[in-house]
């Protein structure tokens, strides 16, 4: 039973879009290998501690801060808000829903100006900023350019009990839903909201939380995130492509999930869709419907939904997980209690009814 | 213990490749649906009984033929040869191994002519010939050109007991092996091999035969195969997208498989590599090797060994299937008794010596 | 001398983004060949004399209307507000600009409800609107996808004498600049002004106006856009594409201009950037750099800078045009009184003081 | 009136394919920068005064020989033939025609053993060779590849003042003609022949010759070739992209032209057709189809037409240019006196007689 967050009186503070995330990693020699070597993504700068991170069309100082520490785990998602103003704005509705705040005027990270974090009502440590030192954007660095190129970071994936309890959370905070999973009890499996005109800033997955499931770097093309698999392949850590490639049902997107040094979840995603317009349509998908993880029907791995990254505390502490008691969207789909279908109960197929027919059985559990 | 095939006294006919095949379907509209409607073949001609396609590149008469039958199955695999006295010689050559031939001047199929068909040694239904009726090349009709255009035929691939022994009797007719798979303990579970300068015209995959595993197209590009898969998203049977898409480590061509009504199974295939220098080396993979038959380590479903397509003798019989004897590629490489890896065992990864890791468990039985 | 249109005192309507041009042609049939059959655009309803078309990710009823009429011209460039009030919102503020306004509440065309028109300062028909009639999006429609897929209407773009007027009365309406061309001189060439989140909504480009040099759709990849020179080529109407493909320097995308029957110019277009940030950063080009309008150096044909489809006032009547009285960019850049370089005066190119190249002399006048 | 070359007696060489250029340039140091940093060859092995270049996919030591010397020009056009003996039987051919010839058991660069170099019928330095170290074949590796990644030597393309002799000596060789462009007087502009089963291995412009028009490297996919564009406009040298990108009329293939720091024209290349059936159609194209060279009728530059490398003779020194004397190419298609058409005279164009509509004029001189 769902136990709504209140919504402050105050304004929400306006959203421009997910910026940055700060990720602790255990061994950031390995990490840099990975974001830098085999991903491609640009230092700004780095120290012996921490590596600054952007992908090629970014012109604010980083979108990834790797930050070396005792315990893998995600020690802020921050958003860009729209004036200085705003960070104001975030600092006190944050304090109206009781949670805890810190406010830097220069700064928690280097490159960023005036901030505030807090520990959201969901246990997540958010960001909200707007000044940021501008570096050069590396759109036309076609001498740059790799063949599995990161273009944009999209979007964040956070794992949190209550799907819909959060999402009236973040719709207070002016996100809005472009697409959603759901069953025919009324039980939400997860949320897609965003603030810029994509599909998403920032998803609810359903499952024990809060834990992070995955940031996500958008590419130019289909064929660049094949080149990613295939380097993966060729540098002979395929065990770490988790998930993919494939199109996914919901964003349409074409996607791929890869595990870094730590088992922080990557995702590279293309080819979304415009969402901007204030009636944009609101795609609900079954989650017994085969196709809404992957188009194409292929099986979402079992990690993928049991594994996510510990997020931190205001104090650097790991913040305790907590179950999540609804059903989960693995045992109702996978295996042998799951239920899923291809085609929807009736569907005529080449003129003949269709029998309903579940996942590929042979490369699921 | 292989009993090889002899070698015969006469020339081998000089094959150019592999150019059509003859299906038998049991219901030709849904086939001519899979065929034309979802996968965008072109209708040479076609009457109730049977359909004479083409890919867009090509200029013979045609390389699938579906005939409406009652048992599905595959009544001729055929190649090309170099001219028309090079039909004799393959009538020839297959008297003398003791095979049943059949000579017909007028061909077994409309717009091909004079040609031999036979059961050969390791009980396939081969056809050789060199007269054709010559259609519109359609490569410059992108006015015609479909999302998924399929442009070429590029092989076969059979499934046959005894690996060695096909290898050596398709050695002797003149093909040559661009890749194989094998064990430490000498056992080959598949050979690549080829006439026309790409990776292989058929290619033999061990297990219980003479049964036809696939027929492949071509196309340009990547993304041409990933709309395959979208399309068949769209048409809600997506549960006929067997394995794939993927980068498959033999050949390196990226890849798809799919189900046609009759569970014939069908590769779609681009980019492979270039073999037509005399002394091109062969590759020969590890069965172990988790990236062999994906360069990215995404399982392999076990349909896509254990399933095939029967094949008819010269009265349209099927042929008898034949049990493996050897070690099964999936036995040896899949679940709790397969053994794969993912990194050559005692290799450094980042400078530390790397465990043994296997294939990825969860996705897999 | 740049004379500027005051700043109204009432609010500017809250423009979401550009929706849809009303396009009068003279052969309807021919068009619809053009529009449906070549490029693929997909119909929500027609009749006798108007067709509704859209592209396949739009939900709202049509992108593009074509009407039959006796003169080709631009009927209205309409653009979407965030509410039905806006709409109020857009008639109060052309009133107060002493434009002639046309108010109906039934909308204009089929699938748009209430709406405005304004014979603008600039003298373009431009309309502000709301209500719309939603229709299936067609997203994951694989199943009609074809291979030069267009999937969104991108921008406008139009031709007025005196830019500077131009790009200041449109950022009172709430525009932003992306990107601009300028000289040394203080000329305005060109501006891209944006109110979504991508390179443009709308361009002015200087030259005799008003006039509506293109409106451009998007595609997903590059490959897409290639496809429809292909299909062009292979339906022999190649003198259609009066320039392209290549890729932008200004917005970075990868372009190609084609001309329908009436010689009404589209642009497809594929790749700018997120410009959604407040302090998106405003790229300015030298008009004597050679790559601002292609970034391979290409040269821009003539009649792309001198062509351009007249509009229409409120009465249907072709608006007058008024000459460019500033220097031309084709006079400035191109041939034997031009100027232009590739590489920056003074640059260093492989360690040696660079050559002032200009563009490639052969292929332009 | 061509005069002819006569037909050998002995067997000519079995030839594999062309299999690399031995290129004199006169600034070593600034040809590496285009062939390995800007273009992404392989480097075998270097010294001071010779590179030795590879595409990804090449098993022999190299496609390419960078030598410094005083004058540009093109060394040697080598092709590897099918065994030992047939550098013999080439000696032999090349002595029965009268021509200069010179052998060598070593070899007359490193990684190629036993090679005979010719001075051809027409003037060209013609290498035949079988021996050859073999080196690391690239293709699956991808932690490598780069965006604009060249894969395969594809092809020569020579220029010849007499391209029927030029044709049947070719011809006499083994070759067979794909494609080739005349007019209805019976002159020959080009001929495209090839030995390996694509659309050429070398082809004759007609033009003041002998003279090296371009060697060419094949990319797996078109968007490889767009991104060697755009590096090159990231390194502000567009102004050496000369021609393209486009599609080829004649042989299909996506195409660019570039030019390096000697002016040796590098053509890259992608997806041609398979031409391996010994009845392989012949495409004839008429010279004053728009669409032949560029199937867009995107003009061709006339440096394309006039400029290419000088050709050595087995001393070293350049062969001296003879006039062609039938019609140029450039003459009868580009300017006032030319004549071209898009749609061929008297086609319907949307159920109208067509006009005859010739090339974009604005675009070209």
């Amino acid at each position: 039973m769902t136990d709504f967050i209140p919504t402050p009186s105050v304004p929400a503070p306006d959203i421009v879009r997910c910026a940055y995330m700060e990720m602790v990693v255990t061994d950031l020699a390995r990490s840099r290998e990975f974001y830098v070597d085999v991903l491609g993504l640009h230092v700004t700068e780095e120290d012996g501690n921490t590596i600054y991170l952007r992908s090629l069309e970014e012109f604010i100082h980083h979108n990834l801060v790797l930050r070396q520490g005792p315990v893998a785990a995600i020690a802020a998602a921050a958003f860009r808000v729209k004036s200085p103003e705003e960070v104001d704005a975030a600092e006190a509705y944050y304090k109206e829903l009781g949670c805890r705040t810190e406010r830097r005027k220069d700064g928690f990270v280097k490159g960023i100006g005036d901030a505030v974090r807090v520990e959201d009502p969901l246990g997540f440590p958010y960001e909200f900023f707007y000044e940021t030192t501008h570096v050069e954007r590396l759109t036309q660095r076609y001498d740059l350019y790799t063949a599995g190129e990161l273009v944009r970071l999209d979007h964040f994936n956070q794992v949190t009990p209550d799907v819909p309890k959060g999402r009236k959370y973040l719709e207070d905070l002016g996100f809005r839903v472009s697409e959603d999973i759901k069953d025919s009890d009324g039980v939400t499996y997860a949320a897609w909201m965003h603030r810029k005109q994509t599909v998403h800033d920032t998803a609810l997955t359903g499952g024990d939380g809060p834990r992070m499931h995955h940031l996500a770097f958008a590419t130019h093309e289909k064929h660049n995130i094949i080149q990613i698999c295939d380097k993966m392949g060729a540098l002979r850590i395929s065990d770490r492509i988790e998930r993919g490639p494939g199109r996914h049902g919901v964003s349409n997107a074409f996607y791929l999930y890869i595990l870094d040094p730590d088992d922080h979840r990557v995702e590279i995603y293309t080819q979304d869709y415009y969402t901007g317009d204030p009636d944009n349509p609101t795609v609900t998908w079954d989650v017994h419907d085969n196709q809404r993880r992957d188009w194409w029907g292929n099986p979402v791995v079992p990690s993928w939904y049991t594994e996510a990254s510990l997020v931190l505390d205001l104090d650097g502490k790991p913040q305790p997980v907590i179950k999540r008691t609804e059903s989960s969207e693995m045992a109702v789909t996978v295996g042998a209690d799951g239920f899923s279908y291809t085609r929807a109960p009736g569907d005529a197929i080449n003129g003949e009814p269709a029998e309903e027919i579940g996942f590929k059985m042979g490369s699921q559990l």
